[in-house]
């Protein structure tokens, strides 16, 4: 049939979120026409990332190290954690400046729906990582869907007991929002007015 | 600084037309979270297709062959070419199944402000190719901005004294376009530009 390649790089395009039969038609004539510079860049950093990347030992974030840059950081206030749901969430709230301690990233949240269950996140790891970091106070940074509010509601089940506070982000979000979706200054104003929950 | 391949790939990400910062981080993250199959197959097809894409040798699309599908197929009508701005253009009148002539692509269109001047697209070698492929009607289907508009006009020069029908896709209210939603100065446009029905 022929220029199979270019049908080849259309249909691969898609794999990005977002990214429907148009606009991958328009990105992959942008690229072999006027971009084939950012277009090999772009071939050569998937190759790399995909091959670098993996889970932090410490917060379980995506990352290139085996600890990840926040993780090590001395500068970080490790009374804090911060738990939320995906690496890019800790992109987002970085982006914010507002929060200097530590993270935790879920992978996921509970959705019993989808048959996504405690074990299925990296919920199993927390008691030990408050534990061991000596956490005096919880962030619950989940979304405000009704699967984030129930893995809010699980880890405050979780943790109830220990010495420690546990604060929720406001509902200064929309209903429905996702951070990843979010303005940045609406993201630090829910981090500042966090709800004391116990 | 670290995980320095993470914020590589978000910044090439951006080569894609209509991503910015925020999208090409969404992207990035689901790439190497949830789709790390497709964003190979994406580094593999973006490799291939830019090593082996060229202009065909007939009406200047991008093609992986010296020929395109479309110069090649002996079920085209030879006799009529329409002429668009990019290979895109050619992919989407295609979809149409509207026209089963051959194409020729400019690829750009004329804009003085920007320095780009008949040389700079393939203009020059339009007159050559309609003489070699006997062409009977030209169809001008650049795009109805200020600069297709040009590009259509200076075509229509460029080609006058050759014994030929030229013709301008048409503009006007869209399909299913109602007067009441309708903006005033499209209106006036359409209505300027009625066509004979009897």
């Amino acid at each position: 049939m022929g220029d199979s390649d270019i049908s080849d790089l259309i249909e691969a395009l898609r794999c990005l979120p977002g990214v429907g039969p148009r606009s991958a038609q328009r990105m992959a004539y942008h690229v072999l026409q006027r971009d084939r510079t950012g277009g090999l860049a772009l071939a050569k950093t998937l190759n790399k990332s995909l091959s670098s990347v993996r889970h932090c030992q410490g917060c379980n974030t995506l990352t290139q190290k085996s600890l990840c840059n926040l993780c090590s950081s001395p500068e970080r206030d490790h009374a804090k954690l911060c738990i939320v749901e995906m690496p890019v969430d800790v992109a987002v709230l970085e982006q914010t400046g507002v929060f200097k301690g530590l993270y935790f990233v879920l992978m996921g949240r509970l959705s019993p729906l989808d048959g996504i269950g405690p074990s299925d996140i990296s919920l199993d790891l927390l008691p030990q990582k408050i534990d061991d970091l000596k956490t005096q106070e919880v962030i619950l940074a989940t979304s405000f869907t009704s699967e984030g509010d129930a893995t809010a509601h699980f880890i405050t089940q979780q943790l109830s007991g220990r010495k420690l506070k546990i604060r929720r982000i406001s509902k200064g979000l929309p209903l429905g929002g996702e951070l990843e979706y979010s303005e940045s200054g609406q993201i630090a104003q829910a981090f500042k007015d966090r709800i004391e929950i116990t």
